[in-house]
């Protein structure tokens, strides 16, 4: 039989270190002959665009590339699966694909949208029949994925938050005089992100001063409290502020919504650093650290790409043991040493939820994250790769679509 | 004697590598004793505000950490020097500063403005009869500095602007639509910056597609008709627009202005934006880089910070030499293999003057640049510097000031 595999959703740093897993797994599995490379996710198999794998991967040097090459080689789609009594169409259309390429096995790398998917399309051949295995990867940068205890994509895009964060508290520091930096970071209703900025406190910096998540009440007037305050001890203050926190007056939102009905955030940042200019009049600077943080891979973490490869093998190892409609999930053994171990959940227990930035890590006036919440992070975003290099610039891996 | 250094203008990631090639040439001069940093500029020297770096910096390990650390450990300054007639007092409490601490030679590490203070200060040192050597070491990330063919810090810039371009081109192609991706890049009057970031052509990249430089005229209509255009070839077109360029519509200038009368810009890339939603209507983002091309030591070219380091130890040389009222340049020797030397001019020539990008080395439409400006940028952009790191961090070296 042959495999196929397809990824989904906003791109990662590590969404292609879980397809080197899913092919490298697949390719020792003598039961498997062809792996397919779905194009534009669940979009490839409906319209039958598929490309070979085997073909276009040609040797280890070539997984090594695509293990550092950021957002999807596979590329990628934002298609909300309608149920099948709706449109059964879609589902006739998928099947077809599937056994036209003999596939017996479906790897999808997404985040919870992706998951829908995949519990919709394992219970609708479940429900006739069709004996096809499906099974979820997990990925997102906003670590909001429930039942695992993180998810492949996020250690990096922490990691890039945390060091340019680190480089923005130098820059932020040259002139003697009082001023501000505002520094919007993803996350539309989780904070995991923002949250993880304050591993720069384990070393050795007080920056960031103020953190502000979308899990805690935020209040205009609170802020410039805060903000005056740190200003009182300190010239330079860098807050680290999620896109999606609710500020008591909605005028910054954009009111523009995605596929999913998800509402397009930006610019919270810029409307900090007006209320800012407007209230204490320092200087003060905003910065949207915008796409960076989900496609800098020549910053990636050693442990979110080498577990990112880990999961997507595991997910084979389970197609291959029989399970279907599950997400592969990481379950935290010990913080130290850092150790992990994979199992699977029901996808239909991820699709469509959103695991929030526990409340009892949040310090008490709402601007800081605790111990415990560093022992969280700090392990996700250790270790470096070295990234190969041409004319002084990483080398990364295309396919030609 | 003993010798003092400062840091001036906006932070770059070489200006600390500069600063270490003046430590380490001091420290092996017989003839010098101390080696003060000065705070905050030249107004360290002016407040008496000195730190003794022989007492800070302790190990060959320092100096290895505060070659990669970015910004200016010393602090900066955006002090405007006046003229002597117009405020000797400022003068008279340099010469004091400079008799107290027994310095007999400064170096300042900056931009144009910085070498207008190490004109005017060796002028009226030599006027006096004073026996005290200024000379100047270029830094700026906006390569705009005259009679040198490059200056310190550039390098890094561009290597972090290739880079995090290139990681961008992969994170806009994910989806199967049609999207136009505008990067905005400092530079605000000189376009080189910007123009590097066509070193991506050398790699194998299409992108970027457009490179609009303030050095050539900009026309919102022409604008729009170049992205029409190569929205009919590509689905992702990937825009590299310099902060500085002039539209024919005057309305993006915020009108602040610096202590040196520059007025400050930004907001281009958020106005292309707009205009493209408005005349085309497809996917469209922008993306300013912000300060994290001037600070994103982690990304460091090898070139620059080696480069760096010996224009600094050169300026010692120069002043032990006797030189005094220069600025340290570097001259290309070839391109293949790249080799410069290090001369030095007159800071007076390069002092309030700008070298803007050159004109034959854009093409003709005025959206690309040509091969020689590649064969002048990829040398700048070569090589890495392993970075220390710490809790996944890259470890940055402080002074306590």
């Amino acid at each position: 039989m042959n495999i196929a595999v397809a990824q989904s959703g906003g791109p990662t740093v590590a969404i292609n270190a879980s397809l080197v897993g899913v092919f490298k797994q697949a390719a020792l599995d003598t039961e498997i002959d062809k792996i397919y490379g779905s194009l534009n996710g669940i979009e490839g198999i409906i319209n039958q665009n598929l490309v070979e794998l085997n073909e276009l991967i040609k040797s280890d040097d070539d997984l090594e590339l695509i293990k550092t090459t950021p957002s999807t080689v596979l590329g990628s789609c934002r298609y909300k699966m309608p149920a099948p009594e709706s449109d059964p169409a879609v589902y006739e259309k998928i099947i077809d694909c599937f056994k036209k390429y003999n596939i017996g096995a479906f790897f999808y790398i997404g985040g919870n949208d992706s998951m829908d998917t995949t519990d919709k399309l394992s219970k609708y051949t479940m429900q006739n029949g069709i004996d096809i295995k499906v099974i979820g990867i997990p990925k997102t940068i906003d670590n909001d994925l429930c039942f695992t205890d993180h998810t492949p994509g996020f250690g990096s895009a922490a990691k890039y938050l945390a060091t340019t964060l680190q480089e923005i508290v130098r820059d932020s520091a040259v002139y003697d005089l009082k001023s501000v930096t505002v520094v919007e970071v993803m996350g539309r209703h989780a904070g995991w992100l923002t949250a993880s900025s304050a591993v720069l406190h384990a070393n050795g910096e007080t920056a960031p001063h103020l953190i502000y998540l979308p899990e805690s009440e935020f209040s205009a007037e609170k802020f410039i409290n805060d903000v005056k305050a740190q200003l009182e001890i300190r010239n330079s203050v860098i807050v680290a502020v999620s896109e999606g926190i609710k500020l008591d007056n909605a005028s910054y939102r954009s009111g523009k919504v995605d596929n999913f009905g998800h509402e397009y955030l930006s610019g919270i940042g810029k409307l900090l650093e007006n209320l800012i200019t407007e209230k204490i009049g320092c200087k003060v600077r905003s910065i949207e650290l915008n796409v960076m943080q989900r496609c800098s891979s020549h910053l990636c973490s050693k442990t979110d790409i080498d577990e990112a490869v880990l999961i997507g093998e595991s997910g084979v190892k389970a197609a291959m043991q029989g399970q279907t409609g599950k997400m592969m999930v990481f379950k935290r053994v010990s913080n130290n040493p850092y150790k992990i171990e994979i199992d699977s959940v029901e996808a239909s227990l991820v699709a469509n939820a959103e695991k929030v930035f526990p409340k009892e890590w949040i310090c008490a006036d709402g601007t800081n994250v605790t111990d415990d919440a560093l022992e969280y992070f700090l392990p996700l975003i250790n270790g470096e790769i070295k990234i190969k290099t041409q004319n002084g610039l990483p080398v990364h891996f295309k396919i030609n679509k």
